[in-house]
């Protein structure tokens, strides 16, 4: 079983900014529990962040073949990119998308996803902890496919 | 800990309705699951269904003093309850949102929810896998209450 | 043949309230009419009439494997019951919605209905007549399933 | 007592194409059989299609003076024409809208109604039943103006 | 001369809940405070509260005939009861609209008013003070109704 | 000097329907009187009426090279054609629209004119004088021309 | 018979600016032309021109009394003024709204208008010459109050 | 204890105009009422009435200082004044928005206040009585203050 | 192959209207072009222009049985007929909707095609040569299904 | 070089009002400042404040002749007055917008500025140092003119 | 003359993914067709892909000066990107928009494209056959500017 | 003090495209300007163009320890990037939105941005002065901080 994990723009930032909002773990931290989890279930987990946009697609491009689920907190994409949303409805590879904050308490423009009707379910406003609960839905979703 | 899983209008019909799109799990044995999941970590839970919004507003007004957290299927009262809202937004109890499909694929009306924006966080799109993430989540927020 | 006859929210106050509107026929009127068609026809009709969402939405879960055809006047719940549209969805039995008044010449919140999508068909703007229309339609539907 | 009955653009193919959708009837059946409903009642019944926007209206004008209801089944002109809703306004003659199919399962445009608020009322849904409970709504008001 | 209060959804947990927003006085205060001040003038004053929308459409079926004023506080059914509106509507008995809360500063979906048109006159803002307000609103009309 | 007078459809029923709302005069009389009106500042009149959109844009084509100014009254056209709009931008002919009623005093749809924004000018709401205030316009403008 | 014309802001700066638009007239020309015109008929005129919305509030407020009809060209203050409306329906007297342009061809929020649906018709896009048809229709109406 | 009253556009012609509408009753009585009203309960009243905007704004500028509430029937600058918005904000002085006439029931553009969310309350649809009820809601908030 | 080409409303003006947007071409020319074009690939092309929505369709329901593909350019009926919509979809024969401009650079109604949807493909925006880039494509539908 | 500076209403109250949005300094202050910074320019500041629309308009009427740029806070008018936008227009002076607050961290209906189509630009945001950077961007645009 | 040829976000994946959609055919053969009909008229072509959206601005920036037409499938950047609009239209060099698939039977969000409004024209719903179409129109227009 | 300023896509192409619409001035000469700026008042400036949104997030947050102030024109970007409003939000480094073009002159798209709510304030439409305003902004608040 292998997951692939994809920190969209500016989450490499993590917990050295706005700590008041998305508290205070770093990004590696995430990325270490959740090898961990994946590793006591017997799956690789492999995480990646991104910037660019079109980093992103190429790196669902060429997990499609290799990994059994995605994982993405695709953060300001969410709402802007159609090219990510292709990646993932070509991929056909289940994605499960995370959020830190619960995006339907923030602005307006924020409440519509792009990704949403592209993957299997959503996890929002749980902080880092939404991140363990999609890599057990992740896992439950790589069993059932085995 | 205590905690209370609500789940709303025709969701006493799961396994029995349309169970190419909702699967063929009945909602006793999700009860029966939730249940176990939570005794494991030394948590109680109450768990009840109806097809009444006022039933609902009051077991959350009860709930309010007696539980940890809320876990919440709103169902069709996702869309249309602004007194579901208040109740939660009164009761001062963590509420969880659970949705057994992805909402985001469906009609556009069930695109909102008057109950995101006064919940903690959003699990939707993994069937009755759903509520068990979704008590997961509840079972850390009460730990983290205590 | 059975069929299921269910008036919505403020319809027991017909021939009581707004005469000049909606006619001096009562509730009991029509319902006695409905049922001696059906009679005629060797069909059986029960009928039924709450002010209480989940009531109708009950007897819709009940009447599912009991009953061929549901003639349904939702009144006001026509405009805002997302889950009367979901019991009737999950109940696999043809619906046919009825409306005393033409909800077109009426202000725009009644020109949509949350129930339209999920019935046959809709009749509306005969008076008392759009019952017996609608009496006829689920008396061919009834046929035509046996 | 005579009826009018005017069918819209494209319904002169009926029977002929989409009969998954609109079933196998042809219009000449569907008018065979209008016209032996009315006579039983001692009414007459004239029927006509036009693909052309003026001539339904110019239809309806010469009709006022002579019909005592009319039905229309508008079709696409249901979306597009104020000049129909104009010509039934001026007409002073009761008339009742048809549809075959449930145009409110349709596309997003099809669910608006030009004509709806200058009719009597609205028969959606019931294929070529839609025509004859149409009819029956039809000789109801005939019979009540003599 | 005869007055019905009716208190919506969550009323019944006032001076329990959000005391920062509501204030510390308790429903039942405020109906004692109303009865007092009826009775100076010489009226009645009947209370009811329900998180039901159904029991809040019957009490104004049944008050139709029984009383001159009626007072409510729809709270959440505010926006989005239509069964309610055409209650009073049907009732034949003036109302007024009371609410705790300047509804205008609060989210953009409570700034729209089902009851509103159904109503006399709207007050909003004043806290427990609406009520009373509206008392005195309601005496005036009793007595000019005498 | 050459004026054309179009009139759309149902105008032909002037005088003799609706006549609280239009009056009792006919599309003759008006048509005389404009032509008299005309004459007397030595300029021709054609006047023509249909109910056919296709046939209103023909007379239009045709009148181009012939007429000095374009009077029309497109009625329920002026809300539905962008057909008429495209003859008259390419009729290279100023156009003034007239309607009889204040179109701004009905129907929301009637607010909006596809016509008025290839038109010179627009006058509406003075009954039959409207026309013959367009005539003056229309006279000078063809004065202006030569 | 008396007719009172109101220029509404900038109006004042007629002839003086923007000639390409707006022509080269000015409004004192503009005025003595319709006081010509209507001295023919037996009929005064008295012209104002304001900036301040309230000046034309308060000259229609005590026209009402002593004016048989009023011209109004509002200016910047149709798309604005909700007090001017509000004037016109207090006054009880017939208004006719007039622009030198065609509103229709101008930018979006121009092509509303808060004076229409308050005056009896509406005149737009002949430059002056729209001031000198509204006159006719004036003293139209005029004559026809006498 | 000194309270401010200020009437918006057009109510100096209250009693004069549409009498059916707004009652017989003339501003200067209802002025007079309300001094009454204050005097008893040991305050003060200044009433002003503009139809300027501008007049409006000063008023509350200079009031601020010296006034303890503020009751405001904005009349038609509610719907179209950011400017008496500021003001109101600036002047921090609590005050109360009052409509003679139900706005609800009339023009979609009259449902939305400029005022509202610069209002402790708004009290609407009382004729007259929703001044007087204002005094009281006024004189509360006084004392409070003291 | 036959291939059956119509030109919609005012399109019969080509190279006699406006020719510095549609240029100087006549549509006997590119009819020839057409025909030309198709010939050479052993094709034949029938050609029809029409100012009459009513024509268009039954010009289409006719050449269901008998043409291979359409090519139509709907002109104005782009944004307005929903009965050529139900036209093409019903003669379940490819169509190819062209434009000589670029509809998408102009007015905002015209980015609005009721006919893309039921249509193959569009081309538009290329002048003259979006019908001979149409034919080619025509002629390649043609052969494809043969 | 001559610039004047127009402040919108309730701009008198600065320094008095809501200090800790708009800060200590008064609009004497900013006034002396921007004269100062023009005088080592060699070129000439008028200033003036007004809470009046129509006052505004007469001010940039009059100014067009004899300013060479104008400064205009318009405040609340940003958003409602279409008649200094006009008055703009025809004064043919280049106009710089000026905002204390940044407007797209305010209300909606603040986003949306009537004049900043008719201005050269905007500066929002800083303070009173937006006037002064309006002043340097004045002084380059006059200094170009002469 | 040279033809630039841009493929978008996710074309790389072409003839690899969702093949019941888009086809087998690979992007390299595309390519390698457009070329050799290219070749044929004695033009060059050079073809890029990319998932960056900087990437595609920069190589149409850098294309200006050296290519005669561009031919670009903006694929989901059609739908998100100014930054393209912007380059293109700086460019001064045509652009043919092209989509594989008719966009416009697509989701809502897909029928509005950035691009169109910046482009010569757009061809969409052809399959490859797109592409092939839009060189012909290229090789016309880099004739004509020759 | 360190500033830095980032030129969004395009702006590479300043002074080499549309000359008439941005000026001659390059991105170079700008640069230079800004530098010498800030140079006379002890301060460094850092300049950096990107065409990708990717590259423009990681300059900002590299820079949130580094730099004073952040001048940045977003150009297409101002509409379309969620990203860099987040980074600019976590960044807790003053943002100067700068515009070249008054936007608000330009497209209906263009009025929007997603920069200026993050933003302390924003400058448009002085051509290459709205840089040199921004950077006197900029060096305002720099010394502020310190």
């Amino acid at each position: 079983m292998k997951i692939l994990v994809i920190h969209g723009p500016n989450l490499n930032m993590l917990g050295k900014r706005e700590k008041d909002i998305y508290g205070e773990v770093s990004l590696e931290t995430i990325n270490k529990k959740l090898k961990a989890m994946a590793r006591k279930e017997g799956a690789e987990v492999e995480t990646m962040q991104s910037n660019y946009e079109g980093k992103v697609v190429e790196t669902i491009q060429k997990a499609a073949a290799r990994y059994d689920v995605l994982i993405i907190n695709p953060a300001a994409f969410t709402h802007t990119s159609v090219a990510i949303r292709d990646a993932i409805l070509a991929a056909d590879m289940p994605a499960i998308e995370v959020h830190l904050s619960n995006i339907y308490k923030r602005e307006e423009f924020r409440h519509k996803s792009f990704i949403a009707p592209a993957a299997v379910g959503q996890i929002s406003g749980f902080g880092e902890n939404s991140y363990y609960l999609a890599m057990r839905a992740a896992l439950e979703l790589a069993k059932k496919k085995k």
